[in-house]
């Protein structure tokens, strides 16, 4: 067959100048929306919040619907963390929103239907987003705005094509059990989609060029990017060899779900130790970690005009990388088996270092994590990625992490390390079709290698 | 490569009679350990139990050890369900079994280690079992009995070749998110294992005759069975088409597993409603579903020699069925999307029919399961597959389900069907290598297709 999905993935890949727009345009087109982005945010008092309160039993940050997300406590042991017990504040949100791309050939290029939207935590006000990014509350309309515009393309699927379909988790950390269903739906080339204000269709090559900019695309369009289902590097189809075979790479990972014994504990927020409360924050006593804040949003382009809600603000940036490596042609990345306790099921699959370096400078020396040093002192001619993204706006404020790909060996590890893994590309590729395997930092750095890999 | 993991699994499933025994010899053996058996089962009121009570409180149904398991009580919301809300009693069970069985090569033919084993709840007290299915209660020796045979080669797998490891779902009307491990392990053809005290080498093709003999092959064997990773029924290998796009089956259930509002809640089970407890039973006031009583085991050829525990007996047989179509030649089978209390994802893909009859004769006709009907009123030439088999007799006592395949055709749904789809066998085994996708009765299902199917 002519047209696999992945020779026309490959082909958007290829494509940076299009009928429909070329690199620059999109680029002027989105500084345009920046400058004429009339929105801003201020960091409120909790007491000034509207809606939102503490109960006076648990202070259990939580809305007066009842809905949305709560701001609660979490009580966890972990055996062999570098911290084995600890209470935290961590973010409740048991709906299941839809992170959707729409997809439509023009010319015989696959196009994505991307927005840019202002969220409350991002840097710069706008970012690329998905065609539709909406919890529940949001298009079932619980805050009574305008209707979420294309969420119907994600709801009645039956006369498209799905390309993924999948519910991921998010930070594990931040959130308790969070998951988004990650969507990509493929309209017919002569279906006829209204392009509305702050939208526009790219190619996957424009794609792959935004996302080295700092602070563009955003962590939903990178998490649903990450999902399209096949390889489209150029590299063989289909098979490709890897270094682990799947089935030894399911066993390990099987075995640690099995025998690490994490537990946690959902409490009242007033039972979290060490955290404290001040009419602007809810902090560790430390000043590590992230501080539980409060903003108002006054908005230009959302669906309602204008509200306050509380944030999660990391202290610090963060570090997520890949090491990179070739076996006979196949590119792998070394991919770590993480615990956090927010995670549905144990451990998923995560970057090589994923961590907040300046949490780790009071504990000794042993307790960095693995990798690290590797990463952020690589000669510059291994480094193959390096740019900083934000995490999800809506939730978190400021929340960075410097992303990085950089060249490695095969032999920096064992191949029996308890804790990592070679993989083979399409082998992530394989199991992110289904839930729980492979994290949010993780697919990030997968659609970061998409823009690396293809010829 | 002439030596498939595939081709070698259809050699052994074409080889009934080897040089390690002939199938009468099995049956032979079989029988012989039956007549041996020296065990015996009573059915004792509670307060005979040893190590086992009542707690003050909750009047949860405990060890005294914390360990095993426990008898609890479950709320349960099943919105759109026959019934819509109910509690009852339910099987806590946290801690994650193994569920093993060692393979071999003799002369080029791939064996299967067994065990006959006997468990408490078994009708004829012997069942060809794993090679190991040991809770971990079990391996490490809370119960300060002998060590378990053979669990050193699913513990240190280094030096063997995993076929599948992935822990499955267990009956989620009767345990609470219960896993167990299913693995099956090969190890090199000169590796020398001794053949202990009831424990047998077999080859697929005994299996396959042994499955459709009433009540011999247990519910353990029979999931472990589903697990190996190939079709090897001599269709075409990989590929072969399917009536849906992978893809729109995984949509499918993860449209289902986020819109299905499934909530349970465990409580106390002094607070299970209609639920009734004399000396000898605990058992819902309609007489119906199941009751949790108690059992006196004197053992045989067990790790330990004798023991009291509670059990599940369920009130009246069940059906499974899988309707089954080919599509170009490729077998299909009619999965149904089952929501069951104790999942631990919400729904699970399950026989076509699966139920206890007579727990829907109280209710209205349109309750009744759909193509129930047309499984046990089929023509006798459309019946593929009809035995009686057990399930896990460790827990549940004379708990029966009548499995069944048989011929149908595709049209007997429409394509868009919300709880059923037609699936290929081998879209069926690419998603039981992950859990939490293909329940316990499909998984027996599965073990006798591949029975039917070898060519």
């Amino acid at each position: 067959m002519v047209n696999t999905l992945q020779e026309r993935l490959a082909r958007s890949a290829a494509t940076v100048d299009t009928s429909a727009g070329r690199l620059a345009d999109i680029q002027r087109w989105f500084h345009a929306r920046t400058e004429a982005d009339t929105s801003r945010v201020e960091i409120i008092p909790f007491e000034e919040l509207r809606g939102w309160s503490f109960a006076a039993d648990t202070h259990n940050l939580v809305h007066e619907t009842g809905r949305f997300f709560s701001v609660e406590g979490l009580r966890v042991r972990m055996p062999g963390g570098a911290v084995e017990r600890w209470t935290q504040p961590i973010l409740h949100q048991p709906e299941i929103g839809i992170l959707g791309i729409l997809v439509k050939d023009f010319d015989g290029v696959p196009h994505f239907l991307m927005q840019a939207k202002m969220e409350p935590g991002n840097h710069g006000g706008l970012q690329l987003s998905p065609t539709v990014q909406a919890t529940r509350s949001n298009y079932t309309r619980v805050h009574r705005g305008r209707p979420v515009p294309y969420v119907e393309y994600f709801q009645r699927m039956d006369r498209h094509r799905v390309l993924a379909d999948v519910r991921q988790s998010e930070q594990g950390t931040w959130f308790f059990r969070k998951r988004n269903r990650n969507m990509l739906v493929e309209v017919a080339a002569d279906e006829d989609i209204e392009v509305r204000d702050g939208f526009r269709w790219l190619t996957l090559g424009q794609l792959h060029h935004l996302l080295a900019v700092e602070d563009l695309v955003n962590m939903d369009a990178r998490s649903a990017l990450a999902c399209l289902p096949a390889s489209y590097d150029g590299g063989p189809p289909g098979a490709g060899g890897s270094v682990h075979r799947t089935a030894d790479i399911l066993s390990w990972v099987t075995g640690l779900r099995t025998d690490r014994e994490v537990e946690t504990e959902r409490i009242p927020l007033r039972e979290t130790d060490r955290w404290h409360r001040t009419g602007h924050r809810i902090s560790h006593e430390s000043g590590r970690y992230f501080s539980v804040m409060a903003v108002d949003v006054r908005a230009g382009g959302r669906e309602v005009r204008g509200w306050t809600q509380p944030m999660i603000e990391p202290h610090g940036p963060g570090v997520a990388a890949f090491l990179l490596a070739h076996a006979d042609g196949v590119p792998h990345v070394l991919v770590q088996a993480r615990a956090e306790p927010g995670y549905t099921d144990v451990v998923e699959l995560a970057p090589t270092v994923q961590c907040t370096p300046r949490n780790y400078t009071h504990l000794p020396g042993a307790a960095m994590p693995r990798f690290l040093d590797e990463v952020v002192h690589a000669p510059a001619d291994r480094v193959r990625f390096d740019t900083v993204l934000s995490e999800e706006g809506g939730r978190f404020y400021h929340a960075f992490n410097r992303y990085l790909v950089v060249d490695s060996a095969m032999d920096v590890v064992a191949p029996d390390d308890p804790d990592f893994r070679w993989m083979a590309l399409h082998q992530l590729l394989d199991l992110i079709r289904h839930s729980h395997y492979v994290n949010v930092e993780a697919r990030t750095l997968i659609a970061c290698l998409h823009s690396l890999l293809v010829k």
